[in-house]
C-alpha cells in the first residue's frame, strides 16, 4: 500500500513555508511521497529533495500536475482519496474504515479555500478536531494514526546524517 | 492542571503564518493559551482572540514577554517545561512520564534556530520523530498524545459558530 500527500493551492511565494512543513511532516510521519498540485515551484522541491538526500528514506517529491486529473488517476487506478478538512467527519469515527480499505491512499491537504467539488470527490472528509487549525498540524496526526502511532521511531535507510536521540543536547552523526 | 505553549524566536513578518498554525493548533487541541515570547505582534494576537470569540472556548494568548523570564517564572511556580525538538528523546519513551509529573505544563517550540540554553532549562527535550519536521506539527501530535488522543471531538463552550460533521460538505451553525 503506498500513501502520497497532494497539496493543493499552493501559491509562491505565499505558501513557501507552509507546503515546505507539509512535505516534513509527510515525509518523517511515513508518507511515500507529495504532489504539489497545479504549481512548479523549483526551488521548493529542490529544498526537500535536499533533506531527504541528508536524512535518508524514499520520499518522492513532484509538482505542477493539476489537482483534478491527478485525483481522477489515482481513483481510475482504484485509490482511495482522504480529504483533511475541519468541516468533515471526526477522524476517531472514521479512521477505521479508513484504515481496512483497500487501495492505495491519497491524502489531500488544501491551502486556505479549497474547491467545493474536492468535497464530493474525496472518498471521505476527514476533520482533525472540526475547529479551525493548520493542514500542517492536521496532516501530522492523521498519518500518525493511520499508520497507527506507530512511526515515530522509525530510522530512514540511505541516510548521510543521523540524530542521536538526546535528553539535553543535540547529538547528530554522520555516516 | 494547565498547559500552555510557548512560541519563541517569532518574527515579523516572516513567521506570521507559522506561528498562527501554532496558536490555532494549540487551541484547537486543548492547551489553555499561548504565549509568544519577545514579540509585541497585535496583529496576530488579534486573529487569534477573533478565532476564539467565534469559535469558542477559553483559549489565552499573550505576546512580547521575553522567553527566559517566562520559563524562570514557569519553573519558580513549580510548572515543568518540555521542549519539542527533532533532537530530542522520542515521544513514545517519554509521554507516560510526562503525563504522570505533576505541576502545570508549558510546551516550548521553536522557529528555525533555539538558543542552547533551552535544551539545559527543559525538564524534557521530546521528538516527534528525530527527523526534521514543523514545529506546527509536532505540537499537534504531541498535545494528541499527552491527552490520550481524546481532544478530538470536544466542543468549545460560548461559541458563536459551529462546524457541523459533513460526510461530503460544508455545515455551520450560528447560535
Amino acid at each position: 500500500m503506498r500513501l502520497v500527500v497532494l497539496r493543493i493551492g499552493h501559491r509562491i511565494p505565499r505558501d513557501n513555508r507552509i507546503t515546505t512543513h507539509v512535505c516534513l511532516t509527510a515525509r518523517a510521519l511515513g508518507a511515500d511521497g507529495v504532489l504539489i498540485s497545479d504549481v512548479r515551484d523549483r526551488e521548493l522541491v529542490d529544498t526537500i529533495k535536499s533533506v531527504v538526500r541528508r536524512f535518508g528514506g524514499e520520499f518522492q517529491v513532484e509538482a505542477g500536475r493539476s489537482w483534478r486529473s491527478a485525483i481522477a488517476e489515482w481513483k481510475r487506478a482504484g485509490g482511495k482519496v482522504i480529504h483533511l478538512t475541519a468541516y468533515g467527519m471526526p477522524l476517531p469515527r472514521v479512521i477505521h474504515e479508513v484504515r481496512r480499505s483497500r487501495g492505495d491512499k491519497m491524502v489531500v491537504v488544501g491551502a486556505e479555500k479549497v474547491p467545493g467539488e474536492l468535497y464530493g470527490l474525496a472518498d471521505w472528509n476527514v476533520a482533525i478536531t472540526n475547529q479551525p487549525i493548520s493542514e500542517v498540524s492536521a496532516l501530522g496526526i492523521f498519518l500518525d494514526w493511520f499508520f497507527d502511532h506507530s512511526r515515530l521511531e522509525v530510522s530512514f535507510p540511505h541516510a548521510e546524517l543521523r540524530i542521536v536521540p538526546s535528553e539535553h543536547g543535540k547529538r547528530v552523526v554522520s555516516s
